[in-house]
């Protein structure tokens, strides 16, 4: 159920408006273990991603994800926007909060919870692991042109 | 110059602080056309990531990208997480803010620029497109345990 998540597709781009982070649980993914669950936003089939998955997510205060599980073949990254937490990985715990980045392998057992008094907020990206040549900007390439708007 | 980027590894992660979204021009990046560039943390190296090159960046009012640039190899995916700004992309201009994503073929030219009065955040996503295989929850395993949480 999405019921508000407005797409535009272009030949070289796809471009969601998801919202705003405090309205995230409006987006409901169906878990085949959890069952419907607010605030879980997945992004590659509405944007026709090719080499990503990316999720944003939202929990409330003292919720987290009841089970661990790891990976088959993708890298994950987490990157948390706002809210305290804690990352569970192999039996460890971080403790995350705004501008948290964790990778985690394929074979990384994780789990995450909030552990504040607001919501949540994060985002989850996988890709398969090895597949990147190139970092930074190495893999840019100059376009002619300008963009028109002031220096 | 990255003067306050604690970074931790274990098996199977990498977990670094990147700091609240205000204080990212600590993160200074030295851009080949640009110079230095406050305000644009890459990640591949740090986290040791095999398949993604994501960056946090923070844009000031006034100001936007000076050139336009496409890519070789790699899709990319532009997430804003705070500010107002416009994302350029083939001569078409698309409005973004809070909850705005945008998928980028490699061929797309594209520019970006902060139309507001306070700092445009966001985060930019590399992967070599037409690697990913799967995507959901459809390459998680679960894995024997619980996290020592109350559920």
């Amino acid at each position: 159920m999405k019921p508000n998540l407005p797409i535009k597709h272009g030949q070289n781009y796809s471009f969601a408006q998801a919202g705003a982070w405090d309205d995230l649980p409006q987006h409901v993914f169906q878990h085949s273990r959890l069952g419907a669950t607010p605030g879980k936003l997945f992004l590659k089939e509405a944007l026709q991603m090719s080499a990503l998955e990316i999720s944003l997510g939202s929990i409330p205060p003292g919720r987290g994800l009841p089970f661990l599980h790891q990976h088959r073949q993708n890298e994950e990254v987490y990157i948390f926007v706002k809210g305290t937490g804690q990352f569970l990985i192999d039996g460890e715990i971080l403790n995350v909060q705004e501008g948290s980045v964790v990778r985690v392998a394929p074979a990384g057992a994780r789990a995450w919870r909030n552990t504040g008094s607001t919501p949540l907020h994060y985002i989850v990206i996988q890709a398969k692991a090895g597949t990147l040549d190139t970092g930074t900007i190495t893999d840019g390439v100059p376009v002619p042109g300008e963009p028109p708007w002031p220096k």
